[in-house]
C-alpha cells in the first residue's frame, strides 16, 4: 500500500510563503545592524580587530555544527525516518533561528524601536532554536514538517517571553541554560506530546526501530554534540576565568557521564551488553548536569560527580520512567527528552542552588560579585565602591543574600516548568488541527510519506510494506 | 561482466610522479616563507600573537572542512559511486591547492622573484580549488581520476589568470567570489561537459541514481557547507564591520534559501513530496546569491530576499533548464552546477551592481571608500586627505563613480564567462585524448571501475550486473 | 549460533565504578584550577581577553574533533564492528584523557602538591589519549571494552613517565610528537599485539573485512584527521612564526603524501585500481612524517618531500611488512599502525635530526635559540645577554652543539622504543588474564558480542551466522 498524499503540496508552501513575507517585512521594518556590523559606526578610533565578531563567531560556528550536524545526525536514528530526522531538523532549526532573532530582539535587544543585529543575536537565537529542537525530540516521527514549523512558530515566542521575564524579573544564574533551555524545552515538548498521544505507539511500532547504519549515524551526531558542548555551555558566560571554568566543567561532566553511561548500560542489560541508544543519549547527560553551575567554583571533582549523577538519573529514567509515562500518563517521548533534559536539568538546578548557597568571598575573591551579579551591593552602598576598586567596572547589584538568590532560582524553576507545560499542551492542541496535515497514525516514522523516494531505492527495511502497519511483538 | 582495466596502473602514477617532481622543483626554486612564517624576520619588536596565523587560520580550517568534508560528502550521492565522489574530490582538491599556490603565487604574491608562503596563500588557493571542484560537478561520474587531475591542471592557471586580470585591471568588488569563483567555475565546467557529451546519458542511466544511504551522506555534506559558508564568504573581506556583515548576510541568505527550497520542492512535486536533491543543493543557493554584495550595506531583509530569489532561480533551473540543456544544447550537468552557481551567480552579480549604484556616504559613512576602494579619490585629490583624517590608512583609489564601477562589474561578468567557457571547452577536448584513459561509456558512475572492491561487498545495488549497462526506464 | 555472554555485565561496571571512585577522590584531593580558571586570581589588573582559554581552546576543539570523530569514524571500518570501532574509541578516549590529566599533572604540572588544571592540560592529555588510541589500532576488534580500558589504564602512566623523562632529561625537539606520540604508541601497540597473538587470524578472518558503507564512513574519519592535523601538529609549538610554519608544513606534507598514496595504490595493484584502505591510512603519512621537524625551517619543498617519503615507506609497509610481521614475528597489526606511525615516525625522526644538524643562525636568525632552546648559551655566558637584546625573554639553555642535540634525539628514539615495547608486552600479558573477559577467538570483530542488537537489524552481512566462524579463502 502506497502512502497517501499528505496535503503538503499546498499547505507547506503556503505556510512558508506567508511566514516568510511577514518575516521579511518585519526585518525590513525593524532590524538594522548593531554597532559592530554597521559601516557608519566606524570612526578613526575603531580598531577592526576589536570587532565583536572575533569574540562571538567561534562560539557561533561551533553551535551551528551542534544544531545542524549534531542534532541532525542524532535524530536520524529511525531506520525508515533518516531523511525526516536529519532534514526536518534542518528546516525547523532554520525557521526557529530567524523567528527567534525577531522575538528575542523585540523583547531583549531593541533600542530606539529597532532590533540591532550582530552575530551575538544569532548565538542567542540558536539557544532558542536548541530548545525547539529538544522539544521536537518528544514527538519525533509523529509530526509532519508543517506541524514542526507551527510548533517552532508557537514555541519561540513563549520561550523568548519566559527568558525575558526570568532574566528581567527573577534575575537568575543559569549560564548553561539548564532552566531556560533544558527544563523549558523538556516540559514544552512533553506538553505537546501529551496532546498528540497515540495509544497504538505504546504497543511498539514496527517502524520505530533503528537500523545498523542509522545507529552509527546517530552516534556520530552524539559525538558532534559531545565535542562542541563546552562551546555551548560557555558561549554566554562572562569572558575570562568564568568561561575557562565553563569549558573545563563541561568537559569533565561529559567525561563522568560517558564512563558511567557505558557501565550502567552493561549493568542494566540482561546479557551485559551495551545498548546503542544509551551511548547516543545518556553519555551527554553530563553536559546538561553541569549547566546551571558551569561557571561557578564547583571544583573539577564536583563537575565529575555532577556528570555521573546526571547520567544515573538519565539512565534510570530511560529504563523505568519513560515506559511508565507512556503507559500511565499518556506522555510518549520518542527521544527520551524527559530523561536527558528534564531529570538531568533538575539535578543541574539543584546543584546550581547548592553552589550559590556555598559561594563565599573566600573561594571566589571579589569576583564573587561579578559572577553572582545580583548579590553585589546596591548603588549607594559604600561596600560597592570598595569592590569597584578591586574589580573595575563592577556594576551595582541588588544586594541579595545567597539564600534569597537561591529562592529566586527555585521560583524560576517552577515558573519555567509551569509556563512551558501549559504552552506545550496548548501548542499540541493547535497541532491537531486537521489543516496542519498531521500524518495518519499508521504511517509514522516513514520517509516515504514526505519524500520522493524512487521505487528501486534500497530502503533499510526487512519488513514488507503491508506488514509494517500493525504493531510488532 | 567485469569492468575492464582502465590503464590507471601506469598513467595515473606516471602523471602524479611527473607533476610532483615538477611541483617540488618549482617549490624548491621559487617558494619561500612569508614574513609571518620565516624565523629570520622575528625581531625584538615582534609580538608572536600578532602573527597573521591567528587572523587567517580559523577561516582556513573552516574552508578545509567545506572542501574536503562538505564537497566530499555532497558528491558521494550516486549509489555506486560513493567512493569516487568522496575520494576523487579528495585527490583533485589536494592537487588543485598545491598547484594553485604556485599559479596564484606567481601572478599575485611574488616579490623579488619568490613566492612568499603563508596561510593566507592557502586560503586563496582553496578558493581556486573550490572553483575546480564546482566545475567537476558537471562531469561527476563520467571522468577518470586522471581526467580530473588534468582538468585541475588546466583549470587552475586559467582561473589564476582570470582572477589576476580582473583584480588588476577591472578592479571589481566581489567579496564572496560570485563572479570569480561561481560564474567562472560554472561556465568552465559546462564547457568541459559540452566537450564530453554522451548522448546515452540523456535517456537516464541506471547507475546515475542515489540510494537511501548515499542521499543521507550527501545531505550531511550540504550541512557542512551550510554551516561554514559564512566563513567562506567572509574570509577575504576587510576585517571588522565588513567581515561581520558578510557573516550575517551569508547566514540570512542561507536561511531564506533553505525555507524557500523546502516550500518549492513540495509545491513543484506532483504529490507534494520533498525531493532530497533539492534539499542537498537548492538550500545552498543563498550563500551564492549574497556573494557579490556580501560585505555591503544591503540590510538584513535584503539578504533574505536575495537568498529567496537565488533559491527560486536555482529550483526552476533544476526543474526546467537542466533537462533542456542536456537535450537541446548537448550540455549535461550531473550536479546541476548551472543552477546553483550559474543562475544564482548571475542574480548575485546583479544584486552587487544594484548595491554599488545605491551606495552613498549617508549609508556607509566615510568607510564607503574603504569598501569600494576604487571609488576613493585619486592621489592628490584634496578630498582624499580629508577622508584620511576620518579613516586613517585609507589608500588613494581611482576616483570612479558608482556608475563606472558598475560598468566594470558588468565587464568582469562577461569577460569571466567568456574566458571560462572557452577554457572549459578546450580543456574538455584535451580530456578526450585516449591517453587520459576516459572510462567507457557504459560504466559511468561505478566505483568498481576504479577501486579494488571485494566480491562479497554488500554493494548498494538492486540491479544485476548485466542489467546495469543499458538505460533505465 | 548466538554469541555467549561475555561477563561484561559485572566486570565492566565494576572496573568503571572502582576507577571512577578513585579518579574522583584523586581529583578532589589534588586537582585545583590554574590561575586562568580560578576566580580568586582575578585582580583589577586582569584583562579577561588575555585568558589562556583564547589561546588554547581553538586547538583543543580541533583535536577533540580528531580524537572523537576522526579516530571514531576511521576505526569503524569493519563490516560487523562499526559500533565497536566508533564507540569503544569514545569510551577509551574519555577514560584515557581523565586519567592522563592526573598522570601528566602529577609528573609535569604540579605545584605545591596540587595539579593546576586549565584547558592546556586537556590538550596535553589528548596527546596522551592519541597515543593510546593509536596503540589500540593494532588490536582493533580483538579486545573487549574492558581490555581496552585496562590497556589505557596501563599505557597512560608509561606514556606520561616516558614523556616526562625525555622532556626533562634528554630535552629533545619534537613539536609534532613523532617520537613521543607516534613511535611510543606504535611500539606499545605492537607489544600488546604480540602478547595477544591469534594464529587463526593470519588465515584471514571472514569478519575482518569492510563493507561499502563502512569504508565510506572510515574515509570520512580520514578526512576529519586530515583537515585538522595542522592543529594537532602545531598545538604545542611556540606561538608566532613557529606555529605558522607548523601549520604550513603539516598541510604541505599531507598534500605530498595524499597524491603519492593514490599513485602508489594504483601502481601496486594488479589491475591499476585504488584500494580504499590506502586512501584511509596512507594519505595521512605526511602528517606524521613532518612531525619532528614541523616547526623548523625545512622549507616548503622539504615538507613535500618528507610527506612523499613517509607515504612511500607507509605504503610499502602495508604491502610487504605487515603480512611478514604477522606470519613470521607473531605481530598482528589490524590497522597497520606500524606503517603509519612506526616507519613514518622513524623517517620523521631522521628528518628532524637532519634539520637540527643543518640549523644555523643564517637560516633562523637569533630565534634559532628559541626553537632549539637547549642549544642556547648557558646562564652566565656573555653570548646569552647579547641574544637577549635581540630576543627579549630568551631563556638560558644548555649550550649544546647541534651534534650533541642530534645525539640526544637519537637517544630519545631508542629509549622510547625500548620502554614502549617492554610496556606493551607486559600490558598484553595482563590483558590475557581471564578476569578481563577477552572475547573468544572465533567471535572477533563482531558487534553482536558487545551490543544489544535486535534480531531484525539489517546487519551488513552476506555470510550466514554459522559460516562466519571459519577462515575465508
Amino acid at each position: 500500500m502506497k502512502p497517501k498524499p499528505t496535503g503538503l503540496r499546498v499547505r507547506l508552501p503556503a505556510f512558508v510563503f506567508v511566514t516568510q513575507v511577514i518575516v521579511v517585512a518585519l526585518y525590513a521594518a525593524f532590524v538594522t545592524y548593531d554597532e559592530h556590523a554597521d559601516a557608519r559606526f566606524q570612526t578613526n578610533g575603531t580598531d577592526p580587530m576589536d570587532n565583536a565578531l572575533y569574540r562571538d563567531y567561534p562560539a557561533f560556528a561551533d553551535i551551528q555544527v551542534m544544531i545542524f550536524l549534531g542534532f541532525g545526525c542524532l535524530l536520524a536514528f529511525f531506520r525508515l525516518y533518516g531523511f525526516g530526522g536529519m532534514v526536518f531538523n534542518f528546516l525547523t532549526a532554520t525557521f526557529a533561528i530567524q523567528w527567534a532573532v525577531l522575538a528575542q530582539g523585540c523583547l531583549r535587544f531593541s533600542r530606539d524601536g529597532k532590533i540591532h543585529l550582530g552575530v551575538i543575536n544569532l548565538v542567542n537565537a540558536e539557544f532558542a532554536c536548541a530548545a525547539v529542537l529538544i522539544s521536537c525530540g518528544a514527538v519525533l516521527g509523529r509530526t509532519s514538517p508543517l506541524q514542526l514549523l507551527v510548533m517552532a512558530l508557537l514555541e519561540v515566542p513563549v520561550f523568548a517571553c519566559t527568558e525575558w521575564a526570568v532574566l528581567t524579573y527573577l534575575r537568575i544564574n543559569d549560564a548553561g541554560g539548564s532552566i531556560l533551555i533544558h527544563l523549558f524545552a523538556c516540559y514544552f515538548g512533553l506538553g505537546v506530546s501529551f496532546a498528540l498521544y497515540r495509544p497504538r505507539l505504546n504497543e511498539g511500532h514496527a517502524k520505530a526501530t533503528a537500523s545498523y547504519q542509522s545507529d552509527i549515524l546517530s552516534a556520530m551526531g552524539t559525538l558532534f554534540l559531545w565535542v562542541f558542548w563546552p562551546s555551548f555551555n560557555s558561549a554566554l558566560t562572562l569572558k575570562g576565568d568564568d568561561q575557562h571554568r565553563a569549558v573545563l566543567h563541561t568537559f569533565l561532566g561529559l567525561s563522568g557521564s560517558t564512563l558511567a553511561a557505558f557501565a550502567l548500560s552493561a549493568a542494566l542489560n540482561r546479557n551485559g551488553k551495551i545498548t546503542m541508544a544509551d551511548v547516543q543519549n545518556v553519555t551527554l547527560a553530563g553536559g546538561v548536569a553541569v549547566g546551571a553551575s558551569v561557571d561557578m567554583m564547583i571544583s573539577p571533582a564536583g563537575a565529575y560527580v555532577l556528570g555521573m549523577a546526571g547520567c544515573a538519573a538519565c539512565m534510570l529514567g530511560y529504563k523505568y520512567l519513560t515506559p511508565f509515562l507512556a503507559r500511565r500518563c499518556r506522555i510518549q517521548d520518542q527521544c527520551g527528552i524527559h530523561n536527558l533534559h528534564g531529570l538531568t536539568g533538575l539535578i543541574s538546578c539543584a546543584a546550581g542552588i547548592c553552589a550559590i548557597l556555598t559561594a563565599s568571598e573566600e573561594t571566589y575573591g571579589p569576583s564573587l560579585y561579578e559572577i553572582f551579579a545580583h548579590m553585589a551591593p546596591t548603588e549607594g552602598d559604600p561596600r560597592l565602591r570598595e569592590l569597584q576598586m578591586l574589580i573595575p567596572g563592577l556594576k551595582p547589584g541588588l544586594g541579595r543574600s545567597a539564600r534569597e538568590q537561591a529562592l529566586y532560582q527555585v521560583a524560576a524553576v517552577f515558573s519555567t516548568i509551569g509556563v512551558s507545560t501549559l504552552g506545550g499542551v496548548l501548542t499540541g492542541f493547535v497541532l491537531k488541527l486537521p489543516q496542519l496535515a498531521p500524518p495518519p497514525d499508521d504511517l509514522c516514522f516513514d520517509d516515504r510519506l514526505f519524500f520522493e523516494v524512487p521505487p528501486d531505492y534500497d530502503l533499510p527495511l526487512r519488513l514488507a510494506d503491508d506488514a509494517t502497519e500493525g504493531s510488532a511483538a
